[in-house]
């Protein structure tokens, strides 16, 4: 026990009294009264002191998943949500996990000297002298020795790796060093294995997250000289979950792949190092200088090698099964209990994890608090809550994989909508990325939660700056009405558990979080007081982050018709495509010649016909859904509840996409080559980027297949709101 | 004399055959064989071993305008001429100069410490050692001392000073301390001397011109960490030339104004530092983190001050009238020799120059020698051939300034091109701007030179990669057809010589150069080793340079109709004008409301029209002239050759722009607050940043009355062209 209780309730956190609330999406006149209260109740309960507390004790010791100390946790977490009166259960997996035996890098020219695999210890600081923190490694990284010449690769993006093709040079035998950035870790491990390096080496560049973004820890946000980012090389963007039980889950007596056959997981060996570190390898390489992108925040001019600077470098993991426990609170709904509203966060962190989930989780302990306090005061939802505390994340979302692999069936048929918190504050700027059905019970949610420091609501805020980020990039076309701005929410990737009910399942899902700088990511210095200092010194942002949590769910699972609401579907994807047929464009304007069976001259008619269909049919569905409303008609209730589960759906086909069979959504991935970004359109993306027009005619022939059965059954739903049936 | 001469003349160099040259447009059938082999005889004359000379002698010592060294320069050149066989002239005005008699800088808080103003010496480097070279100054700063906090203000641009006062930080009785780059240096000056500002430092970041881009001197071309940028602190976009005689020549005897009477100079003194003596008052300044984009590329986060360090400066200045020296070649014409095609370029240097300019000298030089080679062979222009040599650049245009108030009524009845050449090399990059008339003999022109390293002509490298940028650039809109690639010349704007003669008198102009990574500007390594190490190793674009200018200067003075093209000037400007105008459509994007009276409402439609006009009488005059030529038409050359000269002086207004009557182009200007980088339609573009709409109506009317004079002159030609007359 550290926690020392001040008081920082600022004035500011006071809800402001609404002279009329505008009336909440999907509920009947008649019910919007009890909700509202309800509501109230549950955006009243959380406190700074609270979300303070929660995180204090989650943040005690470090908790990488397959160590006692998550187990402990895990239990940590399930006892508070007894303690809010929830039903709880762990749900406990055996999954393939590495931890680090003995790790060691080594200069062996031109100079020997041992590099440090682990941060400073600060005297401010006394999480930076924490035992059992592992020191640097990677998740699913490979144990091996190996030495060599080093060549530095940029980001280690597939681009680069092709520059340094063009620059013919190689790094067969070599030893890749590359920035963090760019795309997902396990993207870059991926390339330097397929080009033959024997190790990769990945360092914090301070361009990047350190001093070139602002202060360094201790004395700022931003990353240390000595602070290493841990985190997982699995290939994240091939397939997530347990690599050895690849698409089915983790169950007890599961078939379960050898390391070697997982093909998920990189054969080399690869460490995270600190920009310190880095610096004595770059400064010492010969060969050409880089291409200009390729410069970092060092402060000397960066070389290419290979040629100056050799490293030897062995790494012993400790690998195998090992438990991760998913930790369960059920509000059981009233008239639909099968159905579910899912509220998931991941506990286990590379370090103490203040930001990096638990920032995350102690705001959504609150909102488990809050929301039992709205069911204590008689609200009762009709559809069930399920708040899930996922391990093992940070591994490459493998609690909420094997769980939503687990329970496939009955998710498929029943949960009506995901909604994901990893890190919960950095900074006080609202973010939020998610499927355009969601988009108006998000706004509506949002503008209930005040802003804690600039007043109004952190809606109007987030819509403002939206507003200025779409009049600033949005092109304008002259000599024609100027384009009027449409809110859309960002589109999804990966890197956090909704990966699985996206991606896999087709289920609505979204993601969110207060944003500022951050530095520290799965260092040591991502701890308690960090965030005191810097993310959010007076808990103000958590307690923002749980009320409008709290909030969407209990619209969610409260609501007499589900409010997923189908307009601006259409147009949202309609911009996505747009960006991709721009793309094609420019690069027909640059080819020299297009060849004949070029993906150039492909055709996006059909796409763009059924997003017209889409986009008639979700206006359509919208105006039924609001009639069925307008009439307090129960029965068209009951049916559109029934009928917009499968909606979705429609997006995922059964054999997956190119190389990835895993990822089921036509609409919906994270970038095969950035392993975090999303590509929309991921079949039509890699057909352009692939330039594979046979691809491109396949990929068009199933996207439009799955809107147009997605537009069926939105006029199936919308029919059922007609009749009642 | 250190030149030692080697075999530098690679295979690549020889001229290719051409099976069929290219008709050269302005030529009749019947002299375009004499041309050509006049041409020949020109393109087979500059040789990599005679710039290389050039280049050597010009450079021996730093020859700074208004000392005894740059008078030596203007002799050397003024031999060369004479040796070439050309008539020559020295032209001498006395001009407002100041050279450094004491310059220091004290670190004085946290501790005290001298502050170097020079560069180190280098061992691999004998002009690094130079006597003679000034320490750090500013061309027309201000004697004086000072003392005080310091305060770090970005690149110090009007947007800069604003955000510091958004930041409520003020520099009111501090000291500026600002970073090279993105608009001019005097303009940096005059806004921190506006802002109450004692003393401005003025430091070259290391993210801009030094090891952030390349390898530093000397073992790479970028900066070096003790090498300073010198340069002149005017306010040259309010009005160039000498500031004792604004707006008319320095001849004997001419009025002068007092220093404290001169509007265009600072009146708080300066200094040019650099990097790492600059380091050692940025890493002291406290108070707040700076805004993320004035982080520049030293290790450590930058903060704004006041606060940590304190600096103290003397500077004291040997200023008054000293003598300039432009230097003329003649090549007289024929038929028409009262008319001229100006080839200028400057000489003066703030160090020893081999880059700035005398890169562009040893290539002007050369192609007088080559030119004189064709003469020499029999061929003769119709109109003169000035080669122009000035003195006192580097100050403000000086010399060119002066000698165009001084010819004014001449140039102005018979000047037909001003073609400028100042720094000629850094690289192998061809760049060239002007106005859109030169566009195809310009064209034309660099298509007959072979590019000495990658095969082809330069001319199709330079189009190429306009074609790559465009594609790039210029935004897609979907669902039309795309738009189509022409080739336009970049803008000018100000910062060489061809300002008083395109912004002042109304003459098509043009500027050229071959660019490359160049960090040593204006400091002691801009050397002869450096170009010889890492600017042009083999002298081969010295020899492109000359070529290129030779072949335009030919083409221009001996064209039996003078080869301006009007047809792509209307869309060209109209492609300006369209950036202007999406700039309005964001404005209003992002404004919250917009007042009555605000610049959003006005309109363009005046000006758009009178582009329409100016493209089709463009197109009339073009298609006037080809049938002129297909006749053979001696009558209508000559009426053509007569009528064409008045063209362009349509724009220009007799007041002025405002607060600066001096520029009296309305359609080419540099930026009021970037002094370099162009502003078209310059009253517009000030009536949208100050939101003035009645400036913005004033403009208008200005713009559409000049546009249409022109297009109406255009008429007159092309009727003259019919008639003969």
């Amino acid at each position: 026990m550290r926690v020392i209780l001040t008081s920082v309730v600022a004035a500011t956190l006071v809800l402001p009294v609404l002279a009329s609330e505008p009336a909440p999406t999907g509920f009947f006149e008649s019910s919007i009264a009890a909700q509202l209260a309800a509501e109230r109740v549950m955006l009243d309960t959380p406190t700074p002191q609270k979300t303070r507390r929660w995180l204090a004790h989650l943040t005690e010791e470090a908790h990488v998943a397959g160590t006692p100390q998550e187990k402990v946790v895990a239990e940590y977490v399930r006892d508070r949500l007894v303690e809010f009166g929830l039903e709880t259960e762990i749900v406990r997996y055996d999954v393939f996990l590495n931890h680090p035996k003995e790790v060691s890098l080594k200069l062996i020219a031109p100079v020997e000297e041992e590099l440090s695999l682990m941060e400073d210890v600060l005297d401010v600081d006394k999480d930076s002298a924490a035992h059992g923190v592992f020191p640097a490694f990677h998740g699913y990284g490979a144990s091996g020795d190996a030495s060599g010449q080093v060549v530095y690769v940029n980001y280690g993006t597939p681009a680069d790796f092709k520059k340094l093709e063009e620059l013919d040079i190689s790094v067969e035998g070599r030893i890749a060093l590359v920035r963090y950035g760019s795309v997902f870790r396990g993207v870059k491990v991926r390339e330097a294995e397929n080009a033959g390096a024997v190790v990769e080496i990945i360092y914090s560049d301070p361009e990047d997250d350190g001093y070139m973004q602002g202060d360094v820890y201790p004395d700022g946000p931003m990353r240390h000289p000595s602070a290493i980012q841990r985190g997982s090389v699995q290939f994240l963007s091939v397939q997530p979950g347990d690599p050895s039980t690849p698409g089915y889950p983790s169950r007890d007596g599961a078939t379960r792949l050898s390391r070697s056959q997982m093909k998920t997981v990189p054969q080399i060996p690869s460490l995270p190092i600190s920009y310190r570190e880095a610096e004595k390898i770059l400064r010492e390489l010969g060969g050409e200088r880089v291409p200009d992108e390729w410069q970092g925040g060092l402060p000397f001019s960066y070389h290419v090698g290979p040629g100056g600077a050799a490293v030897e470098m062995s790494v012993s993991m400790d690998e195998g099964l090992k438990p991760i426990f998913n930790v369960f609170g059920y509000v059981r709904g009233s008239s639909e209990p099968e159905r579910t509203v899912i509220l998931g966060n991941h506990r286990d962190a590379w370090t103490h994890g203040a930001v990096d989930p638990n920032s995350g989780t102690a705001a959504w302990l609150e909102t488990a608090r809050a929301v039992a306090a709205a069911v204590e005061s008689g609200w009762r939802p009709a559809r069930t809550i399920v708040f899930a505390s996922w391990d093992a994340e940070e591994y490459g979302l493998v609690g909420s994989v094997e769980w939503g692999e687990d329970r496939a069936a009955d998710l498929s048929a029943n949960a009506l909508a995901y909604l994901n918190l990893d890190s919960a504050v950095t900074g006080p700027r609202f973010g939020v990325g998610g499927t355009p059905s969601l988009r108006d019970v998000i706004r509506e949610s949002i503008a209930r939660v005040p802003e804690p420091q600039e007043g109004g609501t952190v809606g109007e805020h987030w819509e403002k700056r939206q507003r200025g980020e779409w009049a600033e990039s949005t092109q304008v076309v002259l000599d024609q009405p100027d384009a009027e701005f449409e809110l859309h929410l960002g589109q999804l990737g990966s890197g956090s558990d909704y990966t699985v009910f996206l991606d896999h399942l087709g289920i609505p899902s979204m993601n969110f979080g207060f944003g500022g700088k951050y530095g520290v990511y799965h260092s040591i210095y991502d701890n308690f007081r960090w965030m005191e200092k810097f993310g959010d010194p007076g808990f103000i942002y958590h307690v923002a982050a749980a009320r409008f949590y709290g909030t969407l769910a209990m619209r969610l699972a409260a609501a007499d018709i589900a409010p997923l609401r189908y307009e601006s579907y259409g147009p949202a994807l309609r911009e996505e495509l747009d960006v991709l047929r721009r793309d094609v464009v420019r690069k027909r304007r640059s080819a020299e010649e297009i060849d004949q069976d070029s993906v150039l001259n492909s055709d996006f008619a059909a796409v763009l016909g059924a997003l017209d269909t889409l986009a008639n049919a979700g206006e359509r569905f919208d105006q039924a859904v609001d009639a069925a409303l307008e009439r307090g008609d129960t029965a068209a209730a009951s049916a559109i509840n029934t009928a917009v589960l499968p909606i979705e759906r429609a997006l995922l086909t059964t054999d997956g996409l190119p190389a990835r069979p895993w990822f089921r959504n036509v609409i919906y991935a994270p970038g095969l080559t950035t392993g975090y970004a999303p590509w929309p359109f991921p079949e039509l993306r890699q057909a352009v980027e692939d330039d594979d027009a046979a691809l491109f005619a396949r990929g068009s022939e199933r996207v439009t297949a799955a809107l147009l059965e997605m537009a069926r059954r939105l006029d199936t739903a919308s029919a059922a709101a007609g009749s009642g049936n």
